[in-house]
């Protein structure tokens, strides 16, 4: 028995642990030992939960010693973003004010999920505050680091998410994705993340955010990886209303049909703008390997952007008036302002952005008739320095808060299904978009998984710390 | 062969032209005198479809002639709301601005059904602008006038339709209710209304004011008349997305079955308040007929008001904001000036209306698993004056304009079908909402209908002209 090096990935300490090559304990120990080593740099956890490890990992242990059939991410250590619910805990959603909430009495289901499969829950981790972000900084717990420069953002709101993947600290964490919370800090941190198709994955127990919009979704530094806790969340849940009652669709069989016969295409216009150097070259990588030429327009994105934000904002303001009367000091300050700019927003902006939605969903609905896979910049540029408040874009100094989510809003905002895949250039990581028509999450994984195999989009291993 | 006198009902009417008693065309001839002479007073009409109508007559006659068989409705004459469309006629919807828009090339569904029944379509009717209206007076067209008494309100926004109705003009009229807009305008000229369930009957091809509000139904001088034409009426339409594909329901053949073993309460709190004498008194006096003595609370029916105003306000403002900026001096200034009340209420309050909406809408229905019906008054008072600004109820001096409808916007705000009753109070008639539970159209019909055959409710002859 071998303690499972931080290059293990899910798939491999789930079949080593079935074999008994390593303990579930062991591997939850390397894991709990990897925290409290390199998360002081990485400030990803938020709650370490090791006593609930333990007794899982060694619940694990006694089943495989009885000779039971274990699921398919036995012993695998996993953490989830804050907003999640975890018995015991209070689900912070990275706020100050949550703290003060009563324990929750019940896991989400997501992670009650991934452990009857076998994983093993490890800790909570840090946030941007309420998920309004795309930084990954955070006031109050401070920001998540990125694994190949704490230096740099590890991009938000599912910082820590992005950070304890990308440091190998855990194969695999769950977060959420808005506007881009998902797909921001895959890029950052270079690791693979998924936004499912809206309504795919059940949000039971977790803190919204805008919940005709929120998504949850794992990240993971293979695809294999990926899909192993993609596959094993499905499924129906009546304690999410948006969640559609589909039967379950397995992608792991499938990664590997490869990807002929897929007509894969860039988007072009507002995704070919607004990008740094390295943004146009992971593009053009990924396009170059894929075959693809043709490029198609998602007609009025910056529309679609300005109308996430407004629903955006709206629905947030409505969730967080209370607080807001009652503690307004006690928010982070660079959400709160952007609440309280929310709060003047008349209703007939939304009312016109939700016509406008429909329409736009229509319209880009209408492009996947020719096309399975749209490819665009996941951001616009590699992780900022930690605290950089503006950069320039096409020529224009921008703040960044905001502008981090300008190719990942237009997508997001009409529930595509996303994989997020990493160029690894130096010195820094960048992620591309593997945008897919609603319900073929199957797809986005099989053309990520084609370009992990090329070589082409990879997890580089963490070098900062 | 005799002219159908104005006493005739749409079903007597039907049955004299298909036994040849009358022809539809003598039918029709005679609506179209009564229009002519005494709309002058009434001022229920914006057009008279008289060419149309007279070849429609003779149509259905031709048939008869050739012992073809004709429906319910053969030769009966009626007349919709100028938000219908009419094919060749702009849909005005009450405004100056829609004289505008192109003729409509084609009917709206439901005077397609009420014609593919035998009805013929005498002209368009009078009504509030844009439908944003519970006084029936019309900066454009001058006020519609009440049949009983000329100098006062028919009630709105359907006003043309109570008064062509309630003046036997026509024994049948088609209306739209969003917060009142049939029910008050029965109440008023002293007939019977119908706002079906919501999604019941198609809105396809009608102009429309607030999409989630929105009812369309009829007005009839008797209970067989309103059941025979929204029997006529039903049936899903895949133009009206909000329209509901159910099974055909008729409630003919269900109106003689009694109302025994039927569960009748009296809403109590919010809607004994704010009530002149006479609306105290139709109310007693239904219930005593219906031997209904408990009262049901509907609760925080008072912010039921409230989130149906701002709901209303804000999706009528998102609807009309391209022509407020280009056209405001062509609006009514009474309704103009709500509409930019409207454009500056913040969302985060529509979302609150909504959410609360949904709370209220299930504490209601919670209440229909012990009653069938409950009873509640239609308007406050009976009709008040033209141009009256202010009435008194429980000892405020309020606005009439906005508090006629305090008693039914609580009801339509979640979309339960009502019968509204006349009782024929000296020296003016009033109105009783004979509420159901969704898709129960049927037990109010039921209802209306005893109290019609007790004497309780009843269309008094119009005698103000």
């Amino acid at each position: 028995m071998s303690e499972a090096p931080a290059s293990m990935s899910a798939g491999e300490i789930a079949q080593a642990v079935s074999n008994r090559k390593i303990t579930a304990v062991a591997a939850t120990e390397a894991a709990l030992v990897r925290i409290a080593v390199h998360d002081k740099v990485l400030n990803a956890f938020t709650d370490v939960t090791a006593d609930r490890a333990r007794a899982k990992a060694r619940a694990i242990d006694a089943e495989i010693a009885a000779g039971k059939s274990v699921g398919p991410l036995a012993g695998v250590p996993f953490a989830v973003k804050n907003l999640f619910d975890v018995e015991g805990l209070a689900t912070r959603a990275g706020s100050k004010i949550n703290r003060d909430l009563p324990a929750s009495p019940r896991d989400a289901t997501l992670i009650e999920r991934m452990e009857a499969a076998g994983a093993v829950l490890v800790g909570a981790l840090n946030m941007g505050e309420y998920a309004y972000d795309f930084t990954g900084e955070n006031a109050h717990d401070g920001p998540s680091r990125n694994p190949h420069d704490p230096t740099r953002m590890a991009g938000g709101s599912s910082g820590g998410s992005g950070s304890a993947v990308g440091g190998a600290l855990v194969p695999i964490a769950l977060g959420s994705d808005t506007n881009g919370s998902i797909r921001v800090p895959s890029s950052f941190c270079g690791i693979f993340g998924l936004k499912p198709t809206y309504g795919r994955l059940s949000r039971a127990r977790s803190f919204p955010f805008v919940a005709s919009l929120d998504h949850l979704g794992p990240f993971a530094r293979g695809v294999t990886d990926l899909a192993l806790a993609y596959d094993v969340m499905q499924g129906p849940d009546t304690d999410d209303p948006a969640c559609v009652a589909r039967p379950l669709e397995p992608t792991m069989p499938l990664l590997a049909e490869g990807i002929s016969g897929l007509r894969v295409a860039i988007a072009g216009g507002y995704f070919q703008q607004n990008l740094l150097p390295e943004a146009v070259e992971a593009v053009a990588r990924v396009a170059k390997a894929l075959g693809a030429t043709r490029t198609v327009e998602l007609p009025e994105a910056a529309r679609a952007r300005a109308a996430a934000f407004i629903i955006t904002t709206t629905e947030g303001v409505a969730l967080h008036l209370d607080r807001l009367r009652k503690r307004a000091g006690d928010f982070d300050p660079a959400v709160r302002d952007r609440l309280f700019a929310g709060a003047m927003i008349p209703a007939v902006h939304v009312d016109k952005a939700q016509k406008f939605r429909r329409w736009y969903r229509a319209r880009v609905l209408e492009l996947f008739q020719s096309v399975d896979v749209i490819l665009a910049p996941a951001t616009p540029c590699t992780a900022p320095k930690i605290g950089q408040a503006t950069f320039t874009l096409d020529g224009v100094e921008l703040p960044v808060r905001p502008n981090i989510g300008i190719h990942t809003q237009p997508i997001s905002f009409i529930g595509l299904p996303v994989a997020a895949v990493p160029v690894p250039l130096e010195p820094m990581p960048i992620g591309v978009q593997i945008i897919a028509a609603p319900w073929r999450e199957d797809i986005a994984l099989r053309v990520a998984y084609a370009l992990e195999q090329m070589g082409v989009a990879n997890a580089p291993a963490p070098k900062g710390f």
